[in-house]
């Protein structure tokens, strides 16, 4: 049988490796064609494996010395532990040894291993990391999820960088969120044309050249949420503070939204039955639950869970990484940024 | 009887000149050392003022006979429009004939209109846009507003721009909010001092050698909200997505809030109860409620009320404008900005 092979850095994470093996186990009993290869402390992970029901052809453990932790500098950190999981990982990648990575490590360690150890795809510069997250529907049809690339790995971009982070937006939608024809947006001071620096108005004028592109224009911070584009392109500088911007007003609208029930709901029964409400409304607006990032750029996908995810969380990045490994995204992507220079050359 | 001189634009705003009006006797009722200087079309407010029990001192009539609707673009209509309410206003405090502005015309047409008539203070290139918003209480003695700029008149600033921003906004919320010894925060994407571009970095450095400001460091876009600065110094191209961003989230949570309450509350009594609740979330997430915006670096200050301000928002805006022409904000920013020089000259 051909597996899908995942490496998986067992030991990245705040509940690591317990519910990153966990969540293995749940996304192999999902999906039949998920081979998984550990990296981290070989015996506890042998201990826990072994007492799972999970056929022996479907793991394996590569062993790794040392962890990164979340709050360690990444550049120090990856020069200094050469034998870290996430090392030990991105060099599995490298080797052709796995499909695709999983790692609910630190993000600045997992970006900067991969960058020092896997060939990026033809004409991309850096990696970036892409964020998914809950929009509104402007329609029933509409996905109700958009995708924002960069937030912060490139704090200024050039216009090839931008025009990368549309291509590399739309492929991953389509081919790996199965989400047809992606509008692209390009966040701005205003929708008009002539708006925002040289760089970007540079950057609408090629998107809106490209035929290949579903291009709708520029779009402001507040279209973000309204779901109106479902692939945002920014700067790593303006994608950053947008995106925690709207986390800091999602914390608001959660306290002022409690606050007022308190003050004004008249019985303890009203509350009661308000509590499981704002759970939802706390977890809709929390856009870490949406899975995990994909960090694209790479000739292999690799996925960034968060660092506080549980199992079910664990098991959703590993079917997203097996999707993309099956998929053609990364030969698709670097067609489309060979098209894109070809029009270039051409002009 | 000294008066305080409002010059107000009477033609400017979605509800003009009726809510103006409106809005401008409400002010002088509160407020006993008010005279309004209306901006406007003669013979109709003439008319509204003489149904009004208004003491004659307490108003005079500057007719004009153009406006400038809030769709035209700015530069062209105020070229082509010299005699419209917006600038006939402008001239007047230029020619001393008024001790601040209000209007609830067109943003845009507003500010340039000022930076044309208007004499700039000391050291200042160009007139900021400050936005008031409400923001959390980390303690109880917190204000629970606060106030960031630019919002996109300069979209990438110097480091004396930057600077003159929290010197500004400082002032602003001393003297006319009466918030004492006010917390600057500047935005970035990290709260360590190595973080942003050069611009950032240096500007760091200079607000936290300037003893007379109580610089808290470097806040994330999720501060915003939070309130843990009371002014928020950033470049305009970033102010004006990361509150464009918290707008549109807040739009969402109010949306989402309604959905779920929808679905699952078992009772139209239910519904009924949590109705006006929805309705004071969403005031409380309206940052547009909370006042006019100071439009800060001139020799007098202008009041900017949002568009579709109704009578009671005039009132603020008004009150607030005497309440700046009262004190002595010019003078003390002027005097800090000559302090802040003389320091970058001694070093």
């Amino acid at each position: 049988m051909k597996y899908n092979r995942i490496v998986i850095d067992a030991m990245g994470g705040d509940h690591a490796p317990q519910e990153i093996i966990k969540g293995a186990v749940m996304a192999c009993k999902e999906s039949k064609t998920i081979q998984c290869i550990f990296v981290g402390e070989e015996n506890s992970i042998m201990d826990m494996l072994l007492q799972e029901k999970l056929s022996k052809d479907r793991w394996h453990v590569v062993p790794s010395t040392d962890v990164i932790g979340m709050e360690e500098d990444p550049k120090t950190a990856i020069e200094e532990k050469p034998n870290s999981s996430i090392v030990v990982a991105a060099k599995l990648i490298r080797d052709g040894k796995g499909d695709a990575l999983v790692s609910a490590g630190s993000t600045g360690a997992t970006v900067m291993a991969c960058s020092r150890e896997i060939p990026r795809m033809a004409s991309i510069e850096r990696g970036v990391i892409a964020t998914v997250f809950p929009a509104m529907k402007q329609k029933r049809e509409d996905p109700g999820i958009s995708i924002i690339l960069d937030i912060g790995a490139t704090l200024h971009c050039t216009v090839p960088q931008l025009v990368s982070f549309a291509i590399m937006g739309i492929h991953y939608l389509q081919e790996v969120m199965a989400i047809p024809n992606p509008r692209v947006g390009l966040l701005n001071i205003g929708t008009e044309e002539t708006k925002g620096h040289a760089v970007l108005k540079e950057t609408n004028k090629t998107l809106r050249e490209m035929p290949s592109i579903n291009f709708i224009g520029n779009i402001e911070g507040k279209d973000i949420m309204r779901g109106v584009a479902d692939v945002i392109v920014t700067e790593g500088y303006i994608g950053n503070i947008a995106l925690k911007s709207i986390e800091g007003m999602a914390e608001l609208s959660v306290q002022t939204g409690k606050r007022i029930w308190k003050k004004n709901l008249l019985s303890k029964a009203g509350l009661l039955m308000l509590s499981p409400v704002l759970k939802k409304l706390k977890r809709r607006l929390d856009y870490s639950e949406y899975g995990g990032a994909p960090i694209l750029g790479f000739k292999k996908l690799i996925i960034k869970a968060h660092g506080r995810s549980k199992a079910k969380a664990i098991m959703n990045a590993i079917l997203l990484a097996e999707l993309s490994a099956q998929s053609d995204l990364v030969k698709s992507m670097e067609k489309s940024m060979k098209e894109f220079y070809m029009r270039m050359f051409d002009q």
